[in-house]
């Protein structure tokens, strides 16, 4: 039989040194709350249930923490004395009775299932408390675990440890399982007999130790460990996340010219062969087909590249843009709401917004489809291998059908029937040998102009 | 009573290996000469009297260094003969009597106040000559500083050091403080009996000694003793200097996802609660406030954004931009010389110079305000709450009403008056079948200009 | 007389890790194929006659290979057998009769001229064997170079070596100078008595030892000797490739503030006082000259840009375009075959196709050439110091003569003499009080929508 878990996630903290206006746990990594990647993680390692302890912010964070397939509960911490007293926030979750309580922080969100998943066999195998630790790079500052003949003796806090305790590098982590059958006995029994008053869940070690149970230890990689205390920590945990994503996509085929410059959001899918040139942004909601070409200064979110689509450089997919195979946008184009059909071009300075470009269709540089009256917007549809000139406006409700050819420069406000030619233009005058006088005029004007500046 | 100070700035170098058409202390970073950095230093250390020693590019090298609240006078020096020889070029000045001279460097934009006050605290305590060194992460080639019971008692340089000596990780970094009082007489000590026949300023530490007086040396961190001879050097002085920056601003509650992409100026003000997404590159003159956003790929400068304001993606903001509360600048949009109103909207492939939008107006995709007729720029007044339809040309000088509504593709020569509906946009046409005829005889065109080719 | 010498490059790798639809050696670096950069540092250093030995990919593999000034004959490898076997599918070359043979690695892209000749030189010295070395940061994995008294007496591979022996940091990089005259003879005693049944060329070192010949190592950097297997490996020696290369313009003049965000093609030529903002990208074929500043985010490819033009930010400059000296490109703007005349400027949100533009002409804002008539591309030509009003459309086949003035949003059709004003745009309307009654009647049209919805 499967051992039931409680996840408790402590996100109650003021967040005082990211100078924000809002906790810290509710700040975007890769497009998405911090909190979510940390019961994404727990999902990930079959933890349905949760317990959360909020604090400031309190209905934000919940809001942010709900997850498809997991069960969060939010605990108020009114107080805040320390992760021990957190902790009892949520004691009425732990008396439900789990056979593992897995104690997390809103605040590290590069956590992965695999540390977790230790941590909870340690349980099994009959620990009662097993805290999770990494090999720090550099211990200053951090608790440092004491581990004798594989058994977690006491975590020493840095200002506390001898000068051999200082070597060690082996540093506590902070997350924490318990036996979930003696959780509330064990927490009960730390105190608050220290310089600030507080109840600190290290403490557990000890007393596991004095009530006769064991402890012991697993390692996680420093870097899942990473804690977010201010913006800068805030901006190495999003390059960490970056680095960790990108070289997975790598390593799946994807090729990046310059990965360091490509910024991924947490659920961009990039297939097999795609080519992202330097400087991408992929907002949140991207999905780019196998041989696509992402090329550089692109701005993609809420948008389908399919295969062989050509992007860029210099485009913005906004949501909605569903780019058909082989299709292309180019430079300085924006696409919203829209789709591109297969091998229709799009391909310089041109707003496409609620609209429908049929398969081989051209669109001009310059075309706008006025989608905007002031209140509604309105949808333009053009048919297949049809060809709109350029600086064209299309005003929608309007429709060009296939085949259909509008001249450079017209503004399109009526339907225009498939292989119908539409011109909405003026005709051409020409006023001979008028521009020297009309130049002449200018720098009249100009030299009218700055007379009073002169006089001052 | 206050000491009083003579800051000497040698700026005289020939900057041969920057292969530069200018000094290379005019070079800028962050947007600004590397001189005025220095000058600024200087100025937050409270110095205000300058000497300048200039070589090459004199006038623009002095003229690059006035500051604010300093006082600056350049002094030529016409051979290059050692840094002790271009101290003695500001004689003058330092005949004028002041209890320090501090000694620094026009190609060390990264020094900061700390390390000068310090070293003129060393002149308080007694001292004659005050060495700023600094702890080197690999030594090799500079002259380390030999300091014997809290007194340095010489400079060895790499090459005469002895191998215990090259051990010794405490460096030279130039800059000097000497006691005013007796500057003159030192510094006419200083002979030129070496191989290059010059005459070397570290030369003092030995001469101080040799006339019963002291020298000691003060510690900076290497990052701010970073000279500039390259243009290599000079990307890694200006990489430093954008770390430094982002990182206050971080700390000080502006998020940035990416830092390492956003590029700042000497200048740049982002309040608390800023985001600035990745790839913003920040020129001169530019103040964001509380809760705007800086998306991807957004270039601003001389610029006010103003709380709550949306810039970006792919926004270039130019000098008098003005960019109201709430109000949105986005992508493809170029501002000029404009005031944008509080919660207006300048969303697509827009060109705004020389212009007022009204508060609440929405200008559509692809409009243009027309400033320039070739030798004048012209404004446009544009009301509250106006709506300009997608594609229009805004011939200036021209006003559009509050309130008023101009058609999509129109050209827009007259005043609008406010509620007034405005087009300025040929009927349309339609030629019903007419687009296979005319793509066949495009398709004919094309076959007659490949047949001389083939002809060859 | 000089020494003869057949260049082996290995090229017949499957390439499984890169999860790529084609062979390694074809992605590129710098844009260009890997196996070009290695052909390049072969002719460098003055050799010639090349064999390719390819497996997947045979023909498209062949033709990047190929160089001016060397000849490539390509060996197909049926069987994938080791190193030692990869050799001899060039055993027809070999038997023509060379002083040297040099072995080389198609994705070693970074290889430069200078160790190939100092393993020529090993021969030329009277060594059999010379195998190229490297001092590895971290050794672990690599084959260790066991010298004694300058012979290279073993390659020993990591798994097999001592604990002594791993700590020997000279590894072995894989390429080898092989004597000509003996090549075939020590070649044929490789064996393939290993657990993978594989012949090793590695094995040489101890086969020359065993018949009385004599092996030595060359040292070459690390980095030269980057082999790439996946695509993240890809993505680091273009990194490495770039670094080398802006280092290199940079100390030949070249400012680059940010120098990790520019970057750069394989043949990229830019003159000394060019400065280069942050975010620049230049694809093949870019010259640029003496005082151009490329701003931020812009793309160019195939383009020149001469004297102390401006080209960005947010430029985009595609194969054929030349911009005059003194000319501006500026923001969101598009020049694709087209001369740009001398202090020309076209300055924001435009196309230039097909076109020239004659000196000192000023192009509005938002103009558009409208080059293709969806199936011809035509040219426009626009005359010295003309004027082109912003937002107009040039529909080429057209020409703007000398001086001439084109009224903002014009379509213009027909050709404009020199000095003439041509207008091509509607006259304006006014409905005055009518925006009130539109926008009502669009807020109805909003109601009537959201009815059905709410009937739901």
């Amino acid at each position: 039989m499967e051992r039931t878990c409680l996840a408790i996630i402590l996100a109650a903290g003021e967040s005082t040194r990211m100078k924000s206006s809002v906790s810290k746990v509710l700040h975007p990594v890769a497009g998405r709350p911090m909190i979510a990647h940390v019961v994404d993680a727990l999902a990930s390692a079959s933890i349905s249930d949760v317990a959360l302890v909020v604090g400031r912010d309190a209905e934000a964070v919940s809001a942010a923490a709900h997850t498809a397939g997991v069960t969060v509960t939010s605990f108020l911490q009114k107080e805040r004395l320390g992760t021990g007293h957190a902790v009892l926030a949520a004691r009425e979750a732990i008396a439900r009775g789990y056979d593992d309580i897995l104690v997390v922080f809103g605040d590290t969100p590069l956590i992965t299932p695999e540390p977790l998943k230790a941590a909870r066999e340690g349980l099994a195998e009959g620990n009662d408390v097993v805290v999770i630790g990494f090999e720090a790079a550099d211990p200053t500052g951090y608790g440092r675990l004491i581990v004798e003949d594989g058994v977690l003796v006491a975590i020493r806090e840095h200002k506390d440890a001898s000068e051999a305790e200082r070597r060690i590098t082996y540093c506590n982590g902070g997350l924490m399982a318990i036996n979930g059958r003696k959780a509330l006995d064990l927490l009960g029994r730390i105190g608050n007999m220290n310089v600030k008053g507080e109840y600190y869940l290290t403490d557990l070690v000890e007393i596991v130790r004095a009530v006769g149970g064991k402890a012991v230890a697993v390692e996680a990689p420093e870097e899942e460990l990473t804690g977010c205390n201010t913006r800068a920590e805030l901006a190495y945990i999003e390059r960490l996340w970056q680095q960790r994503r990108r070289q997975e996509l790598m390593l799946s085929g994807v090729s990046m010219i310059a990965p360091e410059t490509v910024f991924l959001s947490w659920d961009t899918e990039l297939a097999q062969d795609v080519l992202v040139e330097p400087n991408v942004v992929f907002g949140p909601g991207v999905t780019v087909e196998s041989g696509a070409i992402i090329h550089a200064f692109s701005h993609i979110e809420g948008a389908v590249v399919r295969a062989d689509a050509t992007v860029g450089p210099f485009a913005r997919l906004r949501p909605g843009a569903d780019l058909g195979p082989k299709s292309k946008v180019g430079n300085f184009c924006e696409v919203k709401k829209a789709e591109i059909g297969a091998g229709a071009k799009v391909n310089h300075l041109t707003y496409i917004g609620d609209a429908f470009v049929g398969a081989g269709s051209n669109i001009g540089a310059g075309t706008i489809t006025c989608n905007y009256d002031g209140v509604n917007k309105h949808v333009t549809r053009i048919g297949e291998n049809a060809f709109v000139g350029s600086n064209s406006s299309l005003v929608a409700p309007v429709s060009i059908g296939d085949g259909a050819l509008v001249a450079s420069g017209s503004v399109i406000t009526d339907d225009v029937p498939a292989d119908a030619v539409a011109f909405g233009r003026a005709r051409q005058e020409i006023k001979p040998g008028r521009a020297p006088i009309l130049r002449e005029r200018y720098e009249t004007e100009k030299a009218a102009r700055k007379k009073p500046k002169a006089a001052e």
